[in-house]
């Protein structure tokens, strides 16, 4: 049960979105490997394919940000470079196909999503959605998720900081310790919110994007809660809220 | 002075940013102009050029959103259909740059905005900026205006309609007629605040997008403000608190 007294209980439970709630990179890795097919005539190596989108899109982060829009115009300035010009338009076209797929592609929820939130909500506790990318992409994916009304804010954010998370807990009117925060990225869900003082949980997917990866990270020794799936959630909620750590 | 009664004074004022604030579609027309001469050599007639740029955005408008990478990746589709593939890597990488350029110039404020800006601050009023475009770029553009601890909250959206207006006044605890938004946008910054109830105020830009153009729109008919200058705001600010129309 949520506590009303602001005592110790967790009173609000933040998801990520992309690859915690739904499927998205296992999009990108799709588009990647169609990209590597239509690189493979200039380039015999998916190794310097690989290592030239990683440099394109990490030289680009700053400029571009997180998303698909981005993604795609740092595909089109590798496959320039890396084929020192040769690519075709047609091939040019395939690639912005690629990237308008990964803006139309219907919304996956990840096993037990909709069944977790569900149960979660039942408790009276605030859930929220903390997620980063194309202000109207994520948009378009909350309200292609279905559970849009589960929500009692969505947070867009460029950024997922220790400066964002301040600003979300603030914003939620909750102390740190009230706050959950459950994704699949250490640097960006686990390790800001953890921080601050918050409850923070990894929940690993199958794939994790170059940018986001964090060496030699794990619970024990940075203080936040490993699950294998997410419908382990409400039993750690609960156990958090009954003073359990 | 604002009115902590609640009553029919004007408590917060609501800023557009990109050609409100500070310039914006100015690059985009140099960008496109570029662009023009970049093409020319393939399509001999500039009015064909735009048409097409128009048409590929609009098409992709549901799918992009609005901004600066949504307006490159559709230069490049546009380039690559007129020149019905001719179009080489150099000169897509030429586009790319382009794009790169809108997303990196320096914040200019329009004439008179720190001005006006600072004495509406000082009347108490709360400002609040209300913009749409790329969540990443519209961040860096308030960092870069050197206006970021005049503003209350910054609002970025991903389309300017009647809904978003409703949540952007409710988020500010005021009722409609308390919330005064000025912006160079007839469709997206004046009617949609008309529709609530809302005071709003028509500055208009030299140059409007095709897709933000109203097409017989005046203050008269629709209920809004025009101004010439934003110099002339805080007193319409005053004239509008103290009951004036």
């Amino acid at each position: 049960m949520s506590d009303p007294t602001g005592g110790h209980g967790i009173e609000v439970v933040a998801f990520d979105g992309d690859d915690t709630l739904w499927h998205s990179e296992s999009h990108f890795v799709d588009a990647h490997r169609r990209f590597c097919e239509l690189l493979l005539p200039y380039v015999d190596d998916v190794a310097r394919i690989d290592e030239q989108v990683v440099a394109t899109e990490r030289a680009n982060l700053a400029l571009y940000g997180y998303g698909s829009k981005a993604f795609t115009l740092s595909l089109i300035e590798t496959a320039i470079t890396l084929t020192e010009g040769r690519i075709t338009a047609g091939e040019i076209t395939e690639i912005l196909e690629l990237g308008k797929r990964l803006l139309t592609h219907p919304i996956e929820l990840l096993d037990g999503v909709a069944e977790v939130v569900d149960e979660l909500a039942a408790t009276g506790r605030r859930l929220i959605v903390v997620t980063k990318g194309d202000l109207f992409h994520q948009e378009a994916k909350v309200a292609g998720s279905g559970l849009a009304d589960r929500f009692d804010r969505v947070e867009i954010v460029s950024e997922k900081d220790v400066a964002t998370y301040r600003r979300v807990i603030d914003a939620c009117e909750v102390e740190p310790h009230q706050f959950l925060m459950i994704g699949n990225s250490v640097r960006s869900d686990v390790l800001p919110v953890v921080e601050l003082g918050g409850h923070a949980v990894h929940l690993p997917y199958t794939y994790t994007w170059e940018l986001e990866h964090v060496e030699g990270a794990n619970g024990a020794d940075h203080g936040y809660h490993e699950l294998r799936s997410i419908r382990e959630l409400p039993a750690l909620v609960e156990k958090l809220s009954a003073g359990g750590a």
